[in-house]
């Protein structure tokens, strides 16, 4: 019964990416838990580049920085 | 002290339909746990449906496929 | 496709008290918005009393002073 | 490594006072627990009011009662 | 600056296998999605069985029932 | 009506520091965008060291790394 959490800053995530990372997750946790594909969710949250932060910094002042 | 975060796909839930959800999850709260609804506070979060998977598949294909 | 995520401090919920939180919110879910139960996933996270805090306080001193 | 959710009312939060939640909160993480902030993330979620509960009410109905 | 957060039932998930999902997630974030793994965070939780439910029943009702 | 979820590895974090945390992050909201502390909810998570990755690794791979 897993159930997965993917949250990335949002910058243009295709539905084809979207439906990659749900294939993916889901693939591994059959290979590495054994795990029943039908119970097993996974929701991506995209979130603004403004409201992300890292090291103190916004994301836009991150990337700037590095 | 509970906090509770429904997330859902989303397909329309109306303002009434939210404040049923609060209403109903409150409750159950007093009723089974005794809580206090003052400090009790619901989220809901409605997901992009093309952003929810299960079973390796996007909420569409899954629709369809089921 | 719910995802109910419960969160309480951890004072000795039982098991049949869980067991009427998830079929409680479930209920609920299939009754204001139509969900399918099979594809409702609830979870309950029993968090430390130290852990949560509320109004600048820990819950114990918040408990002390209401 | 820490990782903080912040989850407001999304009621105009400025990107300047964003920024000063992600600076404040990743101090706070190095004062009083010494963490690397460069692996400290701090995520803001700007939840629509009709979507936040609390006391069984929505938040604008909360609003108005009190 | 992908955090991803894998909540499973708790039933005995080896050291190896938390490493493996790590590894597969952040592989999967990359190759997705470009990501720079030295942002990327994975958090797995493992809730008690008592804690879980799906179609309104406990993990347990629910194993016993399929 | 803010909630904060505050998320760490489980290193030993002191009832004290605990606090501090709380009172803390309700500062800030209070500072920062003038929230009802009444409302403010701070929840910390400890997470066990080997639950946590970064950069494809375990937390204590990454340590060494390091």
């Amino acid at each position: 019964m897993p159930y997965v959490n993917i949250r990335v800053t949002d910058e243009g995530v295709t539905p084809e990416q979207k439906a990659a990372l749900i294939r993916g997750v889901t693939d591994l946790l059959v290979d590495v838990l054994d795990k029943n594909p039908a119970t097993t969710h996974v929701v991506i949250d995209e979130v603004p580049v403004d409201n992300w932060g890292v090291a103190g910094l916004t994301f836009e002042e991150y990337l700037k920085a590095h």
